[in-house]
């Protein structure tokens, strides 16, 4: 079965990341989603969050939007399908995709469930940020199915999808879920991930740069609000448009990354070797804690819809940039 | 002398982050710059770079720029004072900034010679990356004059100057540097760091992250152009938009950063003890080095001007819309 024809997507559990993969599948023509959750209100909730999803609006936001089809029109054209059985929503699925609770109980009892139910040649995804595919599918009878689908937040406008595989996954099943979320027109970029390891690719990149901000923090060398303000005066507009080893490679001129590993190699030897070896647990190293929380909430306290808004609407400015096309010749843009 | 009144800097060392401050301190009404540079094709040099740099073209831009006075006409008005002696260049000056090279001896040794021809009450600045204030001022009489203003890459565009005192630099030194930097109008977002640290902040946050970034490529789970899309995918917009402790209180919802050092806090300490401690330099953990170069050039070769054009283009929308207003009730931006 090609990616390109339209698929019957189960989708199993409705938070945020569901909801948003939700409008994501129905932006596809001929897509049939098929919903489950097990919250009381299910139907009032998905009839109210769906539309401010489809169409990428912010997600905080307020206003009626356009593109968005209400739900019961979609209900009744077939596409939408609100299921009160896990049974019923995964009957006929192509694909069966899990948002649920991060738990390893939960998600190993789930496949085994949803193994029994779906048909034999549906794919399985998850979208965990942590638990990996072979963790998760301990349960299941064929180890082949189930990859991980990691999406970033904000779900509706980060391209970033992390598609990692457990070692015994098919490599078609792979390819099927990469070649799913690059068609043409698609603002998302999957990339596949060649090794379970925790935290996958993002996360680990992120961590690894959040705890020497802590580190500096904790060391007075900068207070959180200066040190936000340094990443978006520099790394964060860098990063937007070059990739880290990209700007590297620009930035060692004709010799490339090479060069600037020999020219900044003592600089850069000299910071590792100092870097913040600070926990998150335990009693020893986590000294930073108290002091990093008390700055952050009193530069930032609690954003409000107002402040997410503008920030959603910025953000998605960004990603259209990304891949917009500048022309040397052309007028400034 | 407030920094809101004209000033006279003396600019030594005119590379690309010399020009790029020429253009910089030539933007603001009355300034005088004078400019010394010990290479032979001294005027030639300015004449044809400094154009570029003035009304922010992208630096490698062929293209005339409207905003761009001929460097006659600004000599001819005494705007612009090119000087074939140190000691004329800063003979006059409420300002000098050094862009030399990176080298302890040579920065030790023009301080001391500076110091000996300009005004007592004139600022002195370097742009130094890597070595600090402390350590060039050793052969200087007069401790409290000289700090760090480290500009970024690619200084005509990036926002970020970090300010760098020694431990005794005099704290009005320190404001006068700052305050020149904020006035109003700026594209520029000057940080005063608290300590003198090998790499600032910003190097210091860059080299973590690529750190892990040449460990997850030594260890095979991603190759280096797929993590570059990865951090472009997700992290580059998150923090072009938001630093990463904001992105953090916001990602932990009510319960701002706390909740989510609580609920992340395993995951994160098991991303951090299984960091790479890899090394650029000495015998062990550089097996990463040759993998990682080969990646990169194949990935990226040596970029063309057209590709560099397209990428600063692309930057100055990035930092252009970090300070554009979204009003949540207007038309969608």
């Amino acid at each position: 079965m090609s990616t390109s024809s339209p698929q019957r997507i189960a989708l199993i559990g409705l938070g945020t990341i569901g909801i948003s993969m939700a409008a994501l599948h129905l932006s596809r023509d001929g897509n049939i989603v098929e919903v489950f959750d097990t919250r009381p209100d299910f139907e009032d909730y998905i009839s109210k969050m769906l539309p401010i999803y489809m169409g990428q609006a912010p997600s905080t936001s307020s206003k009626p939007n356009p593109d968005a089809q209400p739900v019961p029109s979609l209900v009744s054209s077939g596409r939408l399908r609100i299921h009160s059985s896990l049974e019923s929503a995964c009957a006929s699925a192509t694909i069966v995709q899990e948002q649920g609770p991060e738990n390893v109980d939960w998600k190993q009892s789930i496949w085994a469930q949803i193994e029994a139910v779906a048909p034999p040649s549906a794919h399985f995804w998850t979208s965990t940020s942590g638990i990996a595919a072979s963790i998760q599918q301990l349960q299941m009878r064929d180890k082949t199915r189930l990859l991980v689908v990691h999406p970033f937040n904000p779900p509706n406008i980060m391209p970033l999808l992390e598609i990692v595989p457990a070692p015994g996954t098919s490599s078609e099943r792979v390819e099927f879920a990469r070649e799913y979320f690059s068609v043409p027109g698609s603002r998302h970029r999957p990339v596949v991930i060649r090794k379970e390891i925790p935290g996958f690719v993002g996360n680990r990149l992120a961590f690894a740069l959040l705890r020497e901000a802590c580190y500096l923090v904790q060391e007075d060398v900068v207070d959180a609000k200066d040190l936000d303000t340094i990443l978006m005066a520099s790394l964060g507009p860098r990063w937007a448009g070059n990739g880290v080893f990209e700007s590297y490679q620009q930035g060692g001129g004709e010799g490339g990354i090479r060069a600037f590993l020999e020219k900044l190699g003592e600089t850069m030897q000299n910071i590792w070797d100092g870097q913040g070896r600070i926990n998150v647990l335990g009693d020893e190293g986590t000294e930073w804690k108290e002091k990093v929380i008390s700055q952050v909430d009193e530069a930032y306290g609690t954003l409000s819809t107002e402040q997410i808004q503008e920030k959603e609407a910025r953000l998605k400015e960004f990603v259209r940039i990304q891949t917009k096309k500048y022309t040397p010749d052309g007028p400034e843009v």
